[in-house]
């Protein structure tokens, strides 16, 4: 999969990563993937049900994977923190 | 699935769910789901890796689904909260 087809979830409100997803798929990309970690995990999954619920209702969740990444901090020690990647298919 | 096997994830640190689901396996449950909402599903994630990573590490991801959950107010406002479940399977 192309990178263009990421959407990496931060800070920003729900609806602009909402419209990042429309956008793509209404522009023919058939699969998105969402990519969270940390605090923005739950704000992912707000993505993902949001997308599938109000705008494009033929979205399926493709499969959602978690796991850790491990970030070395200025000072130099390590923090695992949590990451989610939720694939959107359009049917 | 009894109810027992089902871990929710609130807002107490995530070492105290960590050990509720531990303590579980340990005692022979070879299947523990964690339940979360809203801000705690990033929550819910950082359990099922801590535990998978550093307590049991023959323990895999049975699967993930997320949902949204309508809750009424008390003012009667209806508010959409979207929610994980992801479960654990000792192997």
């Amino acid at each position: 999969m192309s990178e263009e087809n990421v959407v990496y979830i931060g800070n920003k409100p729900v609806m602009n990563y909402v419209l990042a997803v429309v956008t793509q798929m209404n522009g023919g990309v058939p699969e998105v993937v969402l990519k969270a970690r940390g605090r923005a995990i739950s704000r992912a999954v707000d993505v993902a049900e949001i997308v599938r619920n109000r705008f494009i209702t033929d979205v399926d969740i493709g499969g959602i994977d978690i796991s850790t990444e491990e970030i070395v901090s200025n000072e130099g020690s390590n923090t695992n923190v949590s990451t989610i990647e939720i694939q959107l298919c359009k049917l």
